[in-house]
Parts: C-alpha cells; sequence; structure tokens
C-alpha cells in the first residue's frame, strides 16, 4: 500500500493549520479564538449564539459553517477527535452575546463528553447552554435507538435551518425548539467505495475489497448495514432511498424536502450529478417535491471515496429559515 | 494498478447523465437544451448573453456556472471532449436575446475548433457572437505567447466578472471589453500529485511516481514545466507563487486581487486550507490585498490530486462586477 502523499506541513499540526487557513478563507468575516476556536465578527448584542463543532479533517464542515445567518462559531478538535473542553468554553465566551448558547454537534461518545463538560465550564461563566445531539444516520442504529445513531452529512441542512432561526430568534428555548424539528425531520444514509488516511499516519482508515461497497458506512469508516457488492449508480441508489424511506419517518406525497447528495472526499462531482439524476426519479415517483438540491462534498472524512444521500422534510416554518440567504465557506445561498 | 472504483451507469454515457443531473441540481433555475447544452430560463428581452463550454469531466465547471449574474448557458462536451458546433449553435440559440452572445471558454484546440464553426452556424442565424479565450495557466507557455496557454482554474473568476458584466451591460462590445480585461488580469499555476481516471476506461490519465510533484501540470495532466519531488505546502507554495509573479503581469504592493486555491479532485479540503495559510502569508508580505478568497474543488480532472493557485488582480470597475451577488451549481456569494 503506497503511503498517501499530501500536501501538509508537519502532519501532527495539520488541524490548527487548517484552521488558520480557514480564518483565511473568511477575509475578515470570521476570527480565532484562542487555539481552536473560530468565531464570527460582529456579532450583535442580545444575539441568541449558536455553537457549532467536532473534530477536524472532515473540511468544509464544521468549522466553514460558520457564517452570516448560520452558525455563530466552531469548537474544533484534532483530526477525528473531539475538541476539548477548554477550547468548547472559549468559543462559547467568544459566541456569548448574553441571551444562551445552543450547542449543535454530531452524535458521537468524545464530542458529547467533551461538549458536556464544556458547558458546565460555561454555566460557571454564567452562560446558559443547550445542546442538541445531531443523529442523521439512519444505518447506524434502528429508530427506536436514536441515541445511538452518529451525525453525518445532514448536519448541513441541520446547521442551516439553525443558523437562520439563530439570527431571528428572541429565545435559546425558541432556537432549541426549531432545531430539534429540523434534527428531527432530517435522515442520511452512506456508503463509501474507498477508505481515506489520516495525515500523521498516512494509512487508510480502512479496508474494502476492490469490488465492495460499505453500505451505510459513517464518515470515518464505521460499521455500517452490510457490503454490497460494485454497482452502478441506478442499482445503488435506490436501495440507499429505501433505508431513509424504510425509517420512522413518513415522506409522503406532496411533501417537500432539501435533499443533499454529498460526496465523502474523493468522489466526482460527475458521480454525485448521476446519482442524483437517479435520487430525483425516484422522490418525484413518490410524489415528493424536491425545493432545493445540494450536491457537493460538503462532509468529508480526508480523500475518503463515497456518498451519502440526505433528506430534509420542510413544513412552512423549516422552509422560511430555509429560504433565507446565507454565507461561509461551506454553503452559501444568495 | 486496481480499476477505479466510480459510481455511474454505463460510463461511455457520463457526460450526458451528469448533465442531465445537473440540470436537476438547479431546481428549475435552468433547463437542458438539445443533447448537451443548459441554459438559464427566463433570461430577459435584449440580455446580451454569455456562453461558456468545454468538455466535460471537471464538474463543477464549466456547466455548473450557469447561474444568476453568472453565464446563461454552457455546451457541454463529452468526458475531456469540446462539445460539437451543433450543440455551441443550439446552446447559442437559446441564450441569445438578439443582443448578441459572448463565447467565453478555455484555449485547447478542439474546443477552438469547435466553437468557431458554432460560431459561423450562428453567424448564418443571425446571431451575433464574439469570442475570448481564456488562457491563464502561466506555466503552459511563456508570456509572449499568449496564444499556447491553456485555461485553467482562472476561468472561475473570469466568468464571474463577465456574468455580473454581461447582466448589466448594454453591449457585446461592453461585455467583451470588461471580460478581456478581467481574463487578462488573471494568472493561475497548477500541480499534480497523483492522475485522475477516465470514466469509459478506468485507466488514469497519466503516471507519476509515488515520490514526485509534477509542476505546472494542466488539468488533463499536460505537460507543466517540470517534476518535484514531494515536499510540504511551506515549500511549495512560494514556488508556485513565484511562478505567477515572474510572468508579465505586476502584482505591486496595494494592489487588491482575488485569490483562488482550488483542488483537482482527490486533494482534501485540509490541504487546500493549509496551502491557502502559507499563500496568504505570502501575498501579505508583498502588499497585496486579497478582497476575497475561495478554496475548494472549482476545477477538477475527476479524482487527480493536485492544487493549482489563480490570482485575478482588481481595479474599480472589475471590484464592482466581482461583488455582485451570483447563484450557481458552482460558485454562489450572497
Amino acid at each position: 500500500m503506497p503511503k498517501i502523499k499530501k500536501l501538509v506541513n508537519n502532519p501532527n499540526d495539520c488541524a490548527a493549520e487548517l484552521l488558520d487557513g480557514l480564518v483565511e478563507a473568511y477575509d475578515g468575516m470570521a476570527r480565532k479564538v484562542g487555539r481552536g476556536g473560530i468565531v464570527m465578527n460582529g456579532l450583535s448584542a442580545g444575539k441568541v449564539g449558536l455553537l457549532v463543532g467536532g473534530g477536524s479533517g472532515h473540511e468544509p464542515i464544521y468549522h466553514g459553517l460558520v457564517g452570516r445567518n448560520l452558525a455563530d462559531g466552531a469548537a474544533c478538535g484534532d483530526i477525528f477527535a473531539a475538541p476539548p473542553p477548554d477550547i468548547v468554553l472559549e468559543t462559547a465566551q467568544a459566541v456569548n452575546q448574553g441571551n444562551g448558547v445552543l450547542f449543535l454537534y454530531g452524535n458521537y461518545a468524545g464530542d458529547v463528553l467533551n461538549f458536556d463538560m464544556g458547558a458546565e465550564l460555561a454555566a460557571e461563566e454564567g452562560i446558559e447552554t443547550k445542546t442538541i445531539l445531531i443523529w442523521d444516520d439512519v444505518a447506524s442504529a434502528p429508530p427506536d435507538k436514536k441515541n445511538d445513531r452518529r451525525g453525518i452529512a445532514g448536519l448541513v441542512l441541520i446547521v442551516k435551518i439553525a443558523g437562520a432561526a439563530a439570527a431571528t430568534v428572541g429565545t435559546l428555548d425558541e432556537l432549541v425548539r426549531i432545531t430539534t424539528k429540523a434534527r428531527d425531520n432530517t435522515r442520511s444514509v452512506g456508503c463509501s467505495m474507498a477508505p481515506g488516511s489520516i495525515p500523521a499516519t498516512g494509512h487508510p482508515t480502512f479496508e474494502l475489497s476492490e469490488d465492495q461497497i460499505g453500505l451505510g458506512m459513517g464518515i470515518h469508516g464505521e460499521k455500517g448495514v452490510g457490503l454490497l457488492p460494485m454497482q452502478t449508480a441506478a442499482e445503488l441508489t435506490p436501495k440507499l432511498l429505501d433505508i431513509i424511506f424504510g425509517d420512522d419517518l413518513a415522506f409522503e406525497a406532496g411533501d417537500e424536502v432539501v435533499l443533499l447528495v454529498n460526496s465523502l472526499g474523493s468522489t466526482t462531482m460527475m458521480e454525485l450529478l448521476i446519482v442524483l439524476k437517479e435520487a430525483k426519479a425516484l422522490l418525484n415517483a413518490r410524489g415528493l417535491k424536491v425545493h432545493k438540491t445540494l450536491v457537493g462534498p460538503y462532509v468529508t472524512c480526508q480523500e475518503m471515496a463515497g456518498v451519502s444521500l440526505t433528506l430534509l422534510k420542510l413544513d412552512d416554518e423549516l422552509k422560511k429559515y430555509w429560504d433565507m440567504p446565507c454565507s461561509s465557506v461551506c454553503y452559501t445561498q444568495m
């Protein structure tokens, strides 16, 4: 197995260096806070805060979702590692404008542990926080065990809604209500064709044979629902969507949805667009109306090859927040 | 060499199928025209037209630059192949609103041949066209042989300016003047660490040893200025920028620029951000002011690993067009 060539400096400093680069990508819109935080400049006094975060190495998320009408800040960990409590605290302090901060991140044990400790530290500083865990990956646990589900690409859509809501609501409780609805209306499923590699080791994060697809694999290569033989987009796409439609959220004719076709890294936009064509035909056949389509590498696992599909079911309130413009490195809407 | 796994249907139909998917990604904003065109809906009568295009397989460009305040249409060829004249004609007819159409595309022999034939066919239909070739790749020929230079990632910035101008100018000649200035103010250089593969064959488009970087390689793996040993981002980034600064366009202290750090495909956003950090420090040291930074996979060569840097020097007029909002699958600005 050849060692993967990565254009970095010290492989152990990648998370810190990419964060410096990310701040530069914001052209003055955001700043670095402490050693692992990025926070919007010019937050208005009294604004209800939205803090996201998690391990690095999945760029452009989470840290790239800091933006106008998006997250106010992100607490960033090392590659594939949760941000430690002091980074969570420092970032929360910078985000806080006196009206509370929502912590919104993927449901991984390390993240929960560290964000919860950060929340305790924040409480000691007089900052009110609430937490919503993102668990959109339907392939990671059955519907009656949502607490065991992982957060994957659906986070982009949930943060989009939460960010728009955070820009307009008056209370943290109202932001919690709206974000919970967005989270509960979002379902994703992913698959992988080839692993990514961790910069510090140059080694792939898992193994997969040349003719296999890992169905339901997570964004670090976690176990999914099984292995499939390599197949066409037309064959695989309905299998992915059926996993979502077989879950406990009803998608009925006439429902409006946001559709995200996500690349885990090296899967080309060409492939995503072909999967999108297949997915759109299947959604149309069910009578679903796609209000907005996103396609591209939003939630990645280094250069992993793979695709995930996400559906967010809209109602009038979620649609209103969806339609607000937003701007960030990860996602911008005019 | 293992055959690359790609999630497609018939490998020979990829260009047609991805175009269908791209139209879906526009959610009704654009439509398919003929067998290889994509055109904005609702173009206003009398609007000066902007038509881009080229081979497929480089998504999200060119076709993804069709959008609001961007290109009005794109003529799309097969994978890495120019669009034939009939597709150019059909797309130009759909773009034309009675006030002429600018053809704006990369300087490749096949594209020039086919777009020129399309222009002749359009003239026979009474459609006035002008052509501007994009040749931003400084590593592909010396400054006194611009006609031999290739178009690479700089096209994103040039189309952004041209699209904003096309939305506001009254005549084709005025659009030609502004777009020519944007083109002449843009310089790029790229490099590659690993090849992409053509879907129809599954074979890489070139070979590169495990410890080499192809300096100045083109977006299909064309020859550049030489081979370098694999090195760090801090070592490579100044070498790339020096090639741009050694060219015939002066970048002087106080100049404002747009910076694009582009991934050729599988190079991670993590790597791009580290290169961006290095590049920004070097630009700052020269006294250049980065007005806007773009970072991501905009101009790709399938899953090729590689990075390109582009600088567009702004003046007041170009900055005005740069700052207009725009919306497309490839690039959106609030």
